[in-house]
């Protein structure tokens, strides 16, 4: 597998740029100059937030932590240092007793839909401090994170803009390394923190940079499964993968509207965001 | 204005056989059986659940009735009718408590901002028995709230299925007096329940009749804004609708990600929700 992460360098100062500018373009498209991003402690969250304060400020953006009662004293910490190094405004919200009533409902064990719960009640904070100010939600989901479905439907997964959407977690990594996120923060292993301990790639089964090899030749470069079994990937591997993106397409698309019109929403009345302005 | 409302008019009979296969296959196709419907004691939720309870039996529709503490009793009750002639199953979840911590931090006139809150904390809860059931989460919403964005982004906007997605609200009416919805709960003035006496049609400015005779003419007939104002409707009234649609286009889109590789979610990664079954 020699010659296959060629694909994941990235240019970090073009990327930079570029991630930059959308950021700027889209906010002030709309007719807006702020932004709201939600720091959990994590680097794709820290890079977003350095990215977001240098597209429009550290006057213009918003970083909200939201912690549940359970959540890594470790990770307030990171997030208080990106707010220290960028200078952006900050709240913090804890999510505990919003949650509260009703995690009373569901048994302990099930970890996935506590985890979606936190997700969307974080949602609703951020969304309605971008109503508040007003400005956009700046999401922090990554390419690896919205392949594998490793996101929470309208919970992490929604935002106005995904700046990070085009780039594997390996990618994130190198931006975030050059833009200069503590190596605290970048080189600890990703987790979505709901439980001590957690980290993504326990969970998932594989490290991000096995998958993210994977998942560029099979999704950018258009690989076949069985050639990137020649190319030295497990075949249990690539299934395995494969299946995962495959079950998760229903996060990546809008609810279904049953066609029954001339024109349809989703189908064949769609225009771009900017439409209106 | 005489020949225009034609167009409204839908063949009730075919329109439900429609929608009920809709439905039932869209819920087979990801192998599950049950599906779940959040009710308000509306029109909307109430025609969603018959057609839901049709297509896949009673037994296997969930019907969630979400009050806050100022919902009118009588929401409750028109839910509560819905629920005894399906005969699908229910449960009440009040959200008081869940919003209450967001809600102490707002001022009490905002309240769009309070709505916003309301809408999603009601999304986390059918989402999360939909995860219990395992079903799909059968939303409501209907094309004149879709087209004018009276609704809430990742609230009542976030389902798997919308049923009634191409249905004007007028074309909803139809259908809910032919498959039995109770006058009582068809013939009421639609509302969003946050406080006493609200009604979509003094907030919105206009009636549903008049906005979805004007928009089945602008969005399905492709008249220009010129031709619809020949056609008898005023010019300030059509800019109005006109710019209203426009500037809720965000609500009708997926999340912006920046493109940066050869292959990007949302622009040339694009599936239909069945890729994986």
């Amino acid at each position: 597998m020699a010659n296959i992460s060629h694909y994941l360098q990235i240019n970090t100062a073009l990327t930079r740029t570029l991630l930059v500018n959308f950021i700027r373009d889209e906010v002030q498209r709309v007719g807006l100059q702020q932004a709201v991003v939600g720091l959990s402690g994590g680097i794709d969250s820290a890079l977003t937030c350095l990215l977001a304060s240098e597209a429009l400020g550290p006057e213009n953006v918003l970083a909200v932590c939201l912690p549940y009662c359970t959540s890594s004293p470790q990770s307030r910490e990171h997030a208080r240092l990106i707010i220290e190094q960028t200078g952006v405004r900050s709240e913090t919200f804890d999510i505990t007793a919003m949650v509260a009533p009703l995690l009373d409902t569901i048994p302990p064990q099930e970890v996935k839909r506590i985890g979606n719960i936190m997700a969307r009640a974080r949602m609703i904070v951020l969304f309605d401090r971008s109503a508040a100010l007003p400005g956009l939600v700046i999401g922090t989901a990554n390419k690896s994170e919205v392949l594998l479905g490793y996101t929470t439907l309208y919970g992490d997964a929604a935002a106005a803009l995904h700046p990070l959407g085009d780039l594997y977690k390996t990618q994130v990594r190198q931006l975030a390394c050059a833009m200069g996120v503590p190596a605290v923060i970048a080189d600890k292993a990703p987790s979505a923190d709901l439980w001590p301990g957690q980290t993504d790639e326990a969970e998932l089964g594989f490290t991000y940079e096995e998958v993210d090899r994977l998942l560029s030749l099979l999704v950018d470069q258009h690989y076949l499964p069985e050639e990137c079994v020649a190319c030295g990937f497990e075949r249990r591997f690539v299934e395995t993968v494969l299946e995962r993106v495959r079950q998760n397409q229903f996060k990546r698309i809008l609810p279904l509207i049953a066609k029954l019109s001339p024109r349809t929403v989703g189908y064949d009345f769609r225009y771009l965001r900017d439409w209106g302005t």
